[in-house]
């Protein structure tokens, strides 16, 4: 989190340049900003930028200066949130048997999805969808190599392409979190459902 | 299409009254933006205001004033091709073995779908995911009716629920209209790859 990185030479502190301030400045705005905005947006939607500029501290043309156009604070932010789940999802042990690794997979990406609640929607309103379904590209190559192993081993079926089935996981995880926010799905049987599509789905038919 | 009812006395034309004149002209304006503005929208999602009033013939002030946002004209437009769907889903015979019915309803959204295309994601890009679903709620409720009858025959899962395999249903045509768009699926693979996908999700488990 912290933006100073460790001074070459300690033992005689320099009073910093104007311009290294003014660097330091704006990463701790753009920090702020950041922080402010995930908050606000996964409140709300379609928190505003004078709301997220306030909680921010900063002010609306601090904020312009830095993210020109809300598109592009919101993209930043769900990058930033999808890194953050990457991680997570990254120490999901996905080895042995290829249904069960796709169970925690499924129980891991609900999980994140479920945390980011409203800030999906904001995304899902700001963005375009091959947008949002870019910035998963990490994610969905984990999936993909699931998916390619359990084909190896049979376990999953290959009548249909490894690149559909790992974007009908991704929609069956943005189908649940659409079904939750409706109201038509509680969200502790989210998980469940979409595994037990999912594997449906998966399984070689006959 | 016309606009015009017949005249209730053709043996004694009058000359139309200056309000009915505007009303007629309103009418006409509609029309002329909401058809040009889905011709527009179905080759670039991202059609500016400007473009639609230009081709429609009208200025950007008389488009303005039917449709005060562009979401607004989004909507309606969206909302009149879903109409227009929902009369061809309408006749799609669903009787019959669910499974086979089931193929007939996917086919038919999906050519629907195809045919609607970028109009498709101007819709995603310009409303709220939960929008976007309650205009298809007519397609939904056939589907939701399909998908009861066929569990009430033992053919589909109670597992889950209907209304979850509903969307499920609407994912899986969403998912393949993104796969398509971005070059990933061939349009004439996108009704199988629904279908045996479908199918397999719905059919009971074990």
């Amino acid at each position: 989190m912290t933006t100073h990185e460790a001074s070459p030479r300690p033992e005689s502190p320099r009073p910093e340049s104007p311009r290294a301030r003014k660097r330091a400045d704006a990463e701790r705005n753009i920090e702020a900003i950041l922080d402010a905005a995930r908050i606000a947006l996964s409140r709300d939607p379609d928190a505003s930028i004078g709301e997220i500029a306030k909680a921010a501290g900063v002010g609306r043309v601090t904020l312009y200066g830095h993210f020109p156009t809300r598109a592009e604070l919101v993209t930043a932010v769900v990058q930033r949130a999808l890194a953050e789940a990457e991680q997570t999802v990254d120490r999901i042990d996905l080895t042995g048997d290829p249904r069960d690794a796709l169970h925690r997979l499924i129980a891991g990406s609900w999980s994140l999805t479920a945390d980011a609640g409203a800030l999906l929607a904001a995304a899902e309103q700001a963005l375009p969808a091959e947008d949002v379904r870019a910035a998963h590209d990490g994610l969905l190559a984990r999936a993909t190599a699931l998916i390619e192993r359990g084909r190896a081993e049979g376990t999953f079926r290959t009548d249909l392409s490894s690149s559909w089935l790992a974007s009908v996981l991704h929609s069956l995880v943005h189908c649940a979190a659409t079904e939750v926010a409706a109201g038509r799905l509680a969200s502790e049987d989210a998980g469940g459902n979409i595994a037990a599509t999912a594997l449906s789905s998966f399984t070689p038919p006959g």
